[in-house]
């Protein structure tokens, strides 16, 4: 999930981090038959020239792997003398050099490269927002679970953390921010994109039955969210500006805010050439409330699994929101306190706890 | 300078290393006018297709920096319709984010990312031995102060920590191992470059009056380096197996050897359509030294401003000499020791003591 960073995380080591993004890998195995649908949608000339695919928001890469090996090996397939190139993107500040040890295999990650003849792996830090490769050079364009994020917040949210727990004006200035940035994600592609090229873009989003991440039915996260950060600011450890300071630079948009742009005719993204492919909403069940469930496992064991793949996206909006004077330490007395609260209470009363994903999957292709 | 990390010296802050690096700086600068050169003798279509550029072995991107912005801009001129890519490379461990930092401007350095309209950052973790891009896509390819490193060290080096001091058969096996590697490197980029594409690539060498980096007739600093680690193995610091295994994975190539694969007709680099246009040896005088001398600075503070420079490239290969039984504390408590003593050395005796850079520098071009 981009940007986020592992933060205090860190300290856990690698395998922490890999096994609490388990749930975002399973999300890319169970889509990577809409990516091979679309190639097959395709008819790419064997023409020997650059076939290029993007990896955009794509972190350390590892959630992925599996992924592009299915892709990039029915694209050895379709075009069997064309050299590829993966570019993987995200912000400046992500970790590139784990994102390269992953994709080339340096980590005991299964990955493509050394299998799949004749790829090229790039990297790029240019936003997503902006042009990241030069005019007409892109054949599939890739991104997921990274375009929730948005370039800045509109305001302060005021008694929650998160726009989905936000008042409505606070709510409506997320959304139009989310849409402003969503348009120049997708007008920033439609140039890049070469005619007949593929954009396949599977973000978070809210499902028809309202549900998003974390609010399948039972107990929300987000709310769960801002009630322990709430507590924290009734008992005094962290202060009301910290609390309004706390806001997760996201947007979580329906399907009709994501179709939007693309059923315009007079809009600047249906004028850009971007064309509707696919839509559809998925829930993919959270692995740890799924094995919590399966094999009846303890609840003190469930929640010790479950907090960490909060964690690994969550924390830096956490720290973020904590004043620049509190010492490092300080901060992180508090985050441990953070999380070991939401812990406790997942132990105390497991049932209801879970991080589904609720993604929106489009995939859209440029006229040629 | 590629293959070095940060070690140690990354917990004092960007800033030093920045200070540290300031002759590589110099180094480029000077050479930017060989590129431009280059440049000038090129003829690339106005067609609108990309052009493309590598940094090969480009660790933090820092020092290249304001020689890019003078050979991009006038790529721009030459060329107005085409988007250029520059893609820094080095190995998987380096600091990419950083790179990128730097190359983008979050950093404060002057950049020309922003200024050269239709400029496209990339990066690449491949070795510079093995193809980085794919076959005929490469216009202009760049390399300073990186194959001097090897891939790997053929022997251990018994009385001394660099081939420079090796025994002749120690010497001689660097040497095998130098002449392929920089083979492979050389096919390598004969392969990714265009027809009329060229290679500009700046090394540390051994110049026609025997002169090498830290070696202009002065203080050698590698014997300097030999006699220091020695000095901590005669006194038990460190073990005869630990001193045994410190070897500067790198060889100094002469002139003569640099060329050599340009000027075999029956050989693999003349064959693949590498041609020499330009090979130079220059020297390039140690700005520490030059500030002592020219401002009547003390020679404790020589001392102390000078050892950083030695420190930002040598140390990962005295660190890697250590057991790795030993704690990160006790290396870095050696290390600090082994440092302190050189510094100490300076500041007693200052006279002699320079990092003047001895580079051979060669432009090549792919025949069409």
């Amino acid at each position: 999930m981009s940007g986020s960073t592992k933060g205090f995380m860190a300290m856990k080591g690698a395998g922490y981090y890999s096994r609490a993004t388990i749930g975002a890998k399973h999300v890319m195995d169970n889509a990577a038959g809409l990516v091979l649908d679309a190639l097959e949608r395709m008819d790419p000339d064997d023409d020997g020239s650059v076939f290029r695919v993007t990896d955009m928001g794509a972190a350390d890469g590892g959630t992925s792997l599996a992924m592009w090996g299915r892709v990039l090996a029915r694209v050895r397939e379709k075009v069997p003398g064309r050299p590829i190139e993966i570019v993987y993107t995200d912000l400046p500040r992500n970790d590139f050099s784990q994102t390269f040890q992953n994709a080339l295999g340096l980590t005991g990650q299964e990955t493509y490269a050394g299998k799949v003849p004749e790829v090229y792996v790039l990297a790029s830090a240019t936003s997503f927002h902006e042009a990241i490769l030069p005019p007409g050079t892109l054949d599939l364009g890739f991104s997921a679970t990274a375009s929730h994020y948005i370039a800045s917040v509109p305001c302060e949210i005021a008694d929650h953390v998160h726009m989905v727990g936000a008042a409505p004006e606070e709510r409506a200035a997320y959304e139009a921010t989310g849409a402003a940035d969503w348009e120049r994600m997708l007008l920033a592609r439609a140039q890049e994109m070469k005619p007949g090229a593929r954009l396949a873009l599977f973000n978070f989003g809210i499902d028809e039955e309202g549900r998003y991440l974390g609010n399948t039915g039972g107990i929300n996260m987000f709310d769960t969210f801002a009630d322990l950060w709430r507590g924290l600011r009734d008992e005094g450890v962290i202060s009301p500006a910290e609390f309004a300071a706390t806001n997760f630079p996201q947007c979580y948009r329906t399907e009709a805010q994501f179709t939007a742009p693309f059923l315009d005719e007079q809009g600047p993204v249906w004028q850009a050439g971007l064309r509707l492919e696919h839509v559809e909403a998925r829930v993919v069940r959270c692995p740890f409330e799924h094995n919590y469930s399966e094999t009846g496992q303890g609840a003190a064991e469930f929640a010790r699994d479950y907090i960490p793949t909060l964690r690994s996206w969550s924390e830096p909006t956490f720290v973020n929101g904590l004043s620049d004077n509190r010492t490092l330490e300080d901060k992180a007395a508090i985050i441990n306190e953070f999380y070991g609260r939401y812990q406790a209470r997942v132990a105390a009363n497991p049932t209801g706890h879970a991080m589904d994903y609720v993604h929106i999957y489009l995939v859209a292709r440029k006229e040629g």
